[in-house]
C-alpha cells in the first residue's frame, strides 16, 4: 500500500497484458524477450514498459532483456493471481451462463464457485458448468459458506442495483458489472465494469484515421 | 491521419470513458462541467484529461469548464461514433446471443445486422434479436450486401480463425474478438481483443493494495 497506491491505474492494465504477451512468448518457446519486442507486440512504447515495470522494482537485464517465465511470475505476484479468487455470479441467462464455460476466467485463477438467479424457473437447475443455480436470496449465507471474494453482476440493467445490494450485504471485496447500470457502492467496495462498446469506439476511431473509411 | 496516427491508445479509451460520464452528466441535469469533475468521475487525473482533449482541439472555457453537450459531439466526431456502424457476429452461442441482445451497442450507434454459425441445426432459426441466422459460407456475399464494417467474433476458440478468414476474405474493415484464440490477420485489417479478465486482474491488485485482501 502507501506507496503502490499512486500507480497509475493504466499501469495495471498495462502489467495485465504484459503478462499475456509473455505466456504466448513462452508457449513459442522464448526464453528472453527484450522490452522493445514486448513493447511492440503490446502497442505501447519500449520506455512505457520500463517505466511500468520499474515501479515495481528492477525485472530486466541490461542489453540483454526480461526473462519470459521469471518475469510473468513477478507480474502475477504484483497483481496478486498467483493464487485462487472465488467468483459468485448474479444473473443467469445468457451473458451468465456464456461467462460460467468461458474458459479464461478458471484458467488466470477465477473461478466461479456460485450462480443465483431470482427466477424460480431457474432456481435448482444446474449450469452447463456444472453448478446449482441457487435463489439470489440465499447469497448472502453462500458467499459466507464458499469464501466468495468477487461477485460478479449479468442481470438485465433493471435488476443490477438489486444484486449489488444482495453481494455488499454479503461483504464481496469487489463488483464485476456487465451490465450497463451505474451501480451504487459505497468506498469498502471496488467496483469495475466492463463495457464492450469501449473497444468498438476504438475500432471506430482507428477505421476514420488508420483506414480513412 | 498524419499528426493524429501519433496519439496514444490509451487517450482514445479514456475519450470514449469522458463521453459516458458527460452522457451521465447531462442525464443528471449537468450543463457544466470542470476538468477536474471530468476527471475524478473517470478516474484519472485533471491533467491528463485536458491533455487527452488538447490533442484536437480547445474545447474548455477557462474557470467555467466544458458544455457537457457540447463536449460530447465533439468526442463522438473525433471518434467517429456520431453515426451507425454495420456489425456482423459469427458464433451464436451463448456469448454471441448475450450480445445481440446487449442494449448498449445500438445505443451508441453499432448495429448488427448480420448473425452467421456454422451449426446446421441453427442457421435458418431466428435470434432473440430478431435476425435469421445465416450459414457461415454466405459470409462474404451478405458483408457486400449488407455493408457490414465490423465483424465479431464469438466462436469457440478452435473456430475463432475460420471466422476470421471469412471475415478478412469478405474484407470487413475491422474485427472485434472475443474469443482466447490470438488470431492471425494482415495489416490492413484492425482488431481489437476483448479479454473479460483483464478487469479481474484489476481487481486483484486492488483487493491486495487497497483493501489489504
Amino acid at each position: 500500500m502507501g506507496k503502490q497506491a499512486r500507480i497509475p491505474k493504466a499501469t495495471i492494465t498495462r502489467l495485465s497484458l504484459y503478462y499475456r504477451q509473455l505466456e504466448l512468448l513462452e508457449f513459442d518457446g522464448y526464453r528472453m524477450v527484450s522490452s522493445e519486442k514486448l513493447a511492440w507486440l503490446c502497442q505501447v512504447n519500449p520506455a512505457q514498459v520500463r517505466k511500468d515495470l520499474g515501479y515495481f522494482g528492477e525485472f530486466g537485464v541490461r542489453g540483454v532483456g526480461y526473462d519470459v517465465i521469471d518475469l510473468q511470475g513477478q507480474i502475477k505476484r504484483i497483481l496478486a493471481v498467483n493464487r485462487t479468487w472465488h467468483l459468485g455470479v448474479a444473473g443467469i441467462g445468457r451473458l451468465g451462463s456464456a461467462l460460467l464455460r468461458h474458459q479464461n476466467f478458471e484458467l488466470r485463477g477465477f473461478k466461479f464457485v456460485a450462480a443465483f438467479d431470482s427466477d424460480p424457473a431457474k432456481i435448482g437447475n444446474m449450469t452447463p458448468s456444472g453448478l446449482r443455480i441457487l435463489d439470489i436470496q440465499d447469497l448472502e449465507e453462500t458467499v459466507g459458506n464458499l469464501n466468495i471474494e468477487i461477485g460478479v453482476i449479468t442481470t438485465s440493467p433493471a435488476s443490477a442495483q438489486m444484486a449489488a445490494d444482495h453481494f455488499l450485504r454479503s461483504k464481496v471485496y469487489a463488483i464485476l458489472n456487465f451490465t450497463p447500470t451505474r451501480i451504487r457502492v459505497p468506498d469498502c467496495c471496488l467496483v469495475e465494469n466492463i463495457d464492450f462498446t469501449v473497444k468498438l469506439d476504438i475500432l471506430s476511431y482507428r477505421m476514420q484515421n488508420q483506414l480513412g473509411v
